[in-house]
């Protein structure tokens, strides 16, 4: 039985990690923390939890923390990076769900997050937590930074064909959308339910912070010699709340417009055959975001319209599972040697 | 291990029996049943199954049925009645989520269903599995028709009341609203997202079928020489999926005009004190039907308005959990001597 | 062509008052304020007005109000009373879609809204604005005090049985439930898509405004010597933006009891027969509020539930609509001498 | 005052069509045909209607219908092209909602609707109804094939593009996304509230029926010997009601490559500056499907993620108004003389 510390409770992927650690059998949660809502009862704010967990918000303090095993930051970007040293040379364990530690170039995440970084020290320590392409390395995490929620649906849809070289790097798309939790809870008028329902819209189109994220994975899996990846992406928000679907198109080049149809599939099914939360389904399906809603499963599925050379993926997740605070747990599981599965076999709540 | 079979799986409520049962760790899904389907793999029709169930439907044959411990009926109503002598008649005890053997009266059940019954004489050996009334009647019950959703709803929302004779039986309200999962999964234009997101309405305001089963229920409850409860229900539609919440009205009389908030209140908590599954909030609470979601807990609030004499229940459970499948989860805990929690430990899932 | 303006333009009633208003051949908008966007075009906050108006928002001037033929308020409750003075004694005619001079009694109005009225002095010059109960006062209003959304469906459901003292005043119940757009377009976390999309709750069960508003509006139309008109008011918050549904119950009394369904029927399609925005539906109908979506109506229906003497009235409305700009724009018409359908001929919006 | 009937009045683009209609000034509807729905009121299906239209439906019938200046179709496909050469061999003008009419080679239209045409012959008389291309030859059209939803969106979006060889046709890619209302009022488990609503997916990637229109269209514009445009289509199904989002990708070539932002908007404002119902949006917006909701206007915005050589398109549409019924009523204005905004002023619903 580990004990574990939230820091950041109050958001979605706070209460989401919550709801996957009270079914883990090896974990207390220990302290969960707010400033603003120290003294309150986790379960006043979330009556979800009424019944699961008897604990109050409590103001972050390093030396409380200190007493965990692990602590995780559900909290936005800019507030890890400031508590990190602390925890780090008391030989405290951390996920970090925020992107405060994604991006390996201090200047690149400076650039796109509008601020100098915090901790430009501890970067190099941080593990990219994609379980997918770094378990070996996660086993050994200290600092663990949870990928975001685009990034993991982007890159487990696309890793196959990069990792073969089988389209051209320069040229791929992601199209994705994602549900409205995606934003997180704050008080914002764009957020608001008479604002999103019944409508759709892309966002972002001058550059989301996922994209430099998701480009710096992507090129990690590209052997070498292959032209760096490059990524159009368009986020779009979706009238529901829970969800992230992304459609990617890839140009195949060289040996990739030879493959069959047959060929391709198989490529995912065996890059995937071992990992528990990927799943390949028959080619032409059409994942749904529901077939994965509070699941930690990403489903993905493989098409090539009209027999062209453009390859289409489409790659699901829950985005505050496995594109949050799922995947964290999933990491967790590696870095303290439970099965990978633990708290974290829920069936997709559906319909 | 007990093996259980499913009669009837493709709809919403047979989807939401096997989530839980694959949760559960002392049963063992053998045959789950569809004329339509058969040989279909189930988690074909419901890829949120992909890797949880390894099973085809099949044609439904009491032969093959009567091998298992237990066989639940998520069927319409009229279908269960039909094969019932032959499973009961065989031993083999069994959980029917429909309505066929929820009232006692033969001819009522004719009249609100419009067709004779098809296996009266079974209708007295049948029990109500409302565990918060009949748990002791429960654990040996051979046949055990479940509850209604807005039957369970309402009833654990006005038993406190009735049980002491605290308002006017003759003068009760139910005003809830249901999400569309509560229809079933019917081709039938009336439930399309275009006709029903985005809207609300009341409907089956002529009456609808589940009135004789909680007046049946509430009657049950009442202390001798009470008048007869009668109530005035009204059912409405979300534009939404899953949830029931049912707003109750009643009139304090007697004694009951005379307790205190903190009395009321202190009624519906004591009541409730050893129920894992209803959960009573602080007085003057407004329970969200997302705090319920995939769970099985009811959530019931009490309020006074103004001070006046009208007292307000609000009670809301999801309506395929407590309200159907996790219900009947409840029950075969009980009938086999499993924790009553056993698969049902469940976060509700929220956001 | 009159001229009017727009005092608090950037919210939900604002923008749907210029939607109906661009329609009408008898007005010209000639100013639109809002301290917060003044400069800003209203159709760069608004895209759907893009083509429709070229006007930009203004700080609000009463000498530059003082130009129009008319002012209307969509401010929140308590901007209106302050600015008023300096209009009506300009002789500018005023419609107020806030609460500030609905309630008649000031001590009432400071008890509910938690302030002092900040001009009592033309409390009783404010006529209000309900044109099916006092359409000649509203004829000759400089003052006019447009109804809320919950009171004007719940006053049109119970007019015709209080006029007629066929049921007992003294137990009315309304069950009303609100679509998202009437919590307005406020940064609040209590109302992104997350928090409430896919759920449905209660809430204000503690005493919400608009009730003390319905009871005087009820009292007012009872006959001499009838009891006061006391009601139970629960709202509900529906996931979905427009709209307005209330469920409301009465014990019919006296000769009401006598009444056949199609003399109560009766009753109100002869009550209504005259009213352009009142529509009647056959006995045991269920209104759907997307039947007024973007419409100016009221739909009523009645029934009575397995004869008994409980009589229960659907009504819906449009909250923005009926329920605010619609209504304002039916008043504006009366006052001005327009046809009273004048800018509000839209079909509803279905599906 | 012209006469006009609809055939197949029962679906959405016939309520939609009524009621745009009714808000026209120079058209009485005088007919309505459904086999199903004879003898019962329009208003009686469709409750938004009531006070608007006094007309039943009626069994479709060409001697009638030959009574009427022009004739919509508002049916599946496969229903028109039967009826057609009656009502064309009378000399009475005919727009087509449905697919009949829309693809030049039956021999394509065959292998896609998977039937032989039935009416070949006058497939050749047949306009293409997208005004923003064929407003001269819509002037004297008898037999007007009005466009499917997918591809005015899409078309709109890349006509200037392609008309002017600014990016490679070989590579054209339309990420879309319709309502749930695009499937139409049919009885089908797939469009249940339950299965598409708080979800998202892909459909049709192994081909929908609007890429040979798409590309058909494109292709049309595309000056002498440039390459044939070929479109990768994906649609995908939102869970909300109306709209359609089109986000187009295309690379630009030759001379686009030096095009700066400013010229590349310069492009569509000037193809667009007199078209009544496409309005070019401020480069780098985002426009939502509910700033378009119930009105008739396409609208466009464009961006060139991080100034890289893909320019991505965003335009939307309402499905059942601009995708539509809305386009046939403008086509109708201009077959017949009208104001081409007659009947189609409507500000969008928003919120």
């Amino acid at each position: 039985m580990i004990k574990v510390g939230i820091v950041g409770g109050t958001g979605y992927t706070g209460v989401e990690l919550l709801r996957l650690l009270l079914s883990h059998s090896g974990v207390e949660v220990a302290v969960i923390t707010s400033r603003a809502e120290a003294g309150v009862q986790v379960s006043a704010l979330y009556p979800s939890l009424r019944g699961h967990l008897d604990l109050a918000f409590s103001v972050p303090d390093v030396s409380v923390l200190a007493t965990c095993d692990l602590v995780f930051f559900a909290t936005p970007h800019g507030v890890a990076q400031n508590m990190m040293p602390a925890l780090i040379s008391r030989g405290i364990r951390v996920i970090d769900l925020s992107a405060d530690f994604r991006i390996r170039d201090a200047d690149v995440w400076a650039d796109w997050y509008g601020q100098a970084h915090g901790c430009p020290e501890l970067i190099s320590e941080a593990v990219y937590g994609l379980p997918e392409v770094n378990r070996e390395a996660i086993k050994s995490a200290q600092l663990l930074a949870c990928p975001g929620c685009y990034p993991t649906a982007t890159q487990l849809g696309l890793i196959p064909l990069l990792e073969n070289n089988l389209v051209d790097p320069s040229d791929l798309i992601a199209n994705a959308a994602s549900g409205a939790s995606g934003a997180g809870r704050q008080a914002n008028v764009n957020n608001l339910l008479s604002e999103i329902s019944d409508s759709f819209k892309a966002y972002g189109s001058a550059g989301h912070r996922h994209l430099p994220e998701i480009e710096q994975g992507l090129r990690d899996v590209q052997p070498e010699g292959a032209d760096a990846a490059q990524l159009t992406f368009m986020p779009h928000l979706l009238p529901m709340i829970r969800g992230i679907h992304a459609t990617l198109y890839a140009n195949l080049q060289g040996g990739g417009k030879e493959l069959s149809d047959a060929a391709l599939q198989d490529l995912y099914e065996t890059r995937y055959a071992q990992e528990p939360f990927v799943d390949v389904l028959p080619w032409g399906s059409h994942p749904a975001t529901r077939s994965v809603r509070g699941s930690n499963v990403c489903r993905i599925a493989l098409c090539r319209p009209q027999g062209r050379d453009k390859i289409v993926v489409l790659s699901v997740i829950d985005n505050l599972t496995k594109g949050a605070s799922g995947q964290a747990v999933q990491n967790m599981n590696i870095m303290f040697g439970f099965d990978e599965n633990e708290g974290l076999r829920h069936v997709a709540l559906m319909p």
